[in-house]
């Protein structure tokens, strides 16, 4: 069973490597429904990686803007009445527009009304949704073992991405583990929230959303690595990644990523 | 008359290498209704100072969010419908769970509808009122001498702390000074609002307000006067306080703490 | 034809070192009807140059905020019912008080509602229109060649700074070229919306709105030249152009600024 495990090992980490080159060369455009705390930093994010990004809610605007758009963040983390509307309104242009998007329910194990919200936009079939060890519990009454993350992946149809020490993903028959990264990654504010519309960057260049997704975790990953290297702490981390995003080398990145 | 202001000096700055080290081993959560331009700077300087910061708005939420919090914040710095119904809710909550909270009346030497609402807001006994000196003058119509800041801390049973060239911290009896900074803190946006957020985590690991607008006050001073060290201006500035609110060596901080 | 053109290009650099020395001096407040995603980083290059933000949006307080400010800035990037309300307040306001105003329509070309809203501005008479070749096509329905960017400037009493690898400034008359910058001016979010709070506060300072439009984009450019220089992305750009906004020297300006 080595075997298939390590060429899909070697074959992810390859296939990373394209999807930078692939950002940088087609330049999506990511429309982002996210929180206020993260829009700044995961905007600085996107344009660092290759993405264009785009943030408006307007519900007169967004149709036209996801419309526009190669992919679609929706992340629950500022949960109020315009945002859910935008939600609405983008995930039904998304749908009708076959444009892949990423759920990411930030907080739901905080208050109910989040993890309603978050399991009726499930239904809706996101490609991606990203999430941490208490926001899959929460959603799921589970704890996130392998089997109970490649089973919400296989109910749900669609891919988890769960974040951790070591990060998995699944889309409910495959499954990767992702263990680059660095601690000061939990002590910059909206980290997660720019690495899912990193991720909804790279589903706009690879239609497999399993390999997006394992792309997406390892680029931040390591460009987190190269930033931790040369950080004073997380205030210099922080504008070190996106440094580091930028100056990602597709050799560099085949090197570090530990996917296994 | 010396000795007791010494020993008061001496206690202040061992206190606050205390407050630091608690704030790394409890990790209090502290909810922040705080204005736009100031969430993610304040949320990256909680992090960085082992606290955890919360924002939503939300009035269905954030009920729930302040419950679980261990202190509160509220900055006036925008001034909208959503921010005052979040307030109330959010000042009650804290009240009903007895957690310490900060008032930050930002601007309310702006606009009378700002003040009147931060008077409505004292009445509901905040652990501590941060403000500058022309915030005070709108709020009590005295300047801020020390016999001015001594009344107004006794005569609304909160403690005042009154940032300046000089810092001063009032209970209505105790008095202290911190003379610490760095021209550079009145340059950069909302760092004034990220350290009320502090003072807020502080309260949150410290029973005694007194002692933790102190701490708050002297923390910031201190890492202001490290990152200036190393600043090419206020942008690497920014970058280098979050940096040295992480790195802050309790030894440092006891020899650079100027109270009196 | 030469010798006038060169007299107005020596003009143009020393008076731009006029604008920098002036804005250190006065310190005019500058109110910001701007995007979620640009509010920080606009105030932070504010504060950098010498002026100081205001920002709230509230109905009820931008009238007295903007009354007491010394030049406005309306961004169109975040297109809400909010601001829309707050931009009408607030031009009447300006218009009132003869304080000079930028209009920056963001994304016009994006959604037609945000052109119509833009075009209605420009007939309030903003002192200067800052946009970048879409939008200057999405507005006027010509491409943005020097003819059509004089002509659109006399038909509507304006001047208009118009970004791009060179920026062109004229008020109809008058034509000026500004080739300073560096390409990861590109890569970092709200740069070019800081850029136009930056021109709302050149005009504080400058009556001439011509000369103060070739005094920002001047100011942004070089600095921007002495960002990249020290910068090892778009992070530390960011950073970096916010340090050189701080540090600036007025010889380095007049050497460096390549107006023509």
């Amino acid at each position: 069973m080595q075997r298939p495990q390590a060429a899909l090992r070697n074959g992810l980490a390859q296939g990373t490597a394209g999807v930078v080159a692939s950002l940088r060369a087609r330049a999506p455009r990511v429309h982002c429904i996210t929180n206020d705390v993260a829009q700044n930093f995961t905007a600085n994010v996107l344009l660092a990686a290759g993405a264009m990004p785009s943030m408006t809610l307007s519900p007169e605007e967004i149709g036209a803007f996801v419309a526009g758009a190669q992919a679609l963040l929706v992340n629950l983390g500022t949960f109020d009445a315009k945002r859910r509307e935008a939600a609405s309104i983008a995930v039904a242009t998304a749908t009708h527009k076959h444009l892949p998007w990423v759920l990411d329910p930030v907080f739901v194990d905080r208050a109910p009304p989040r993890a309603a919200f978050a399991l009726d936009l499930i239904r809706l079939g996101p490609s991606v949704v990203r999430l941490n060890h208490v926001e899959f519990f929460a959603l799921s009454a589970n704890e996130p073992s392998r089997d109970a993350i490649l089973s919400f992946a296989r109910s749900h149809r669609t891919v988890v991405a769960l974040s951790g020490e070591t990060d998995l993903v699944t889309d409910g028959e495959r499954i990767a583990a992702i263990a680059n990264g660095h601690p000061y990654m939990a002590k910059v504010t909206a980290l997660g929230c720019a690495g899912s519309a990193l991720l909804a960057a790279c589903l706009a260049v690879e239609q497999d959303a399993f390999r997006a997704a394992v792309s997406a975790l390892a680029i931040m990953g390591v460009a987190g690595e190269l930033a931790g290297a040369g950080a004073a702490g997380p205030g210099s981390f922080a504008v070190g990644i996106v440094d580091a995003l930028h100056g990602l080398n597709e050799a560099t990145l085949v090197a570090r990523a530990k996917v296994s």
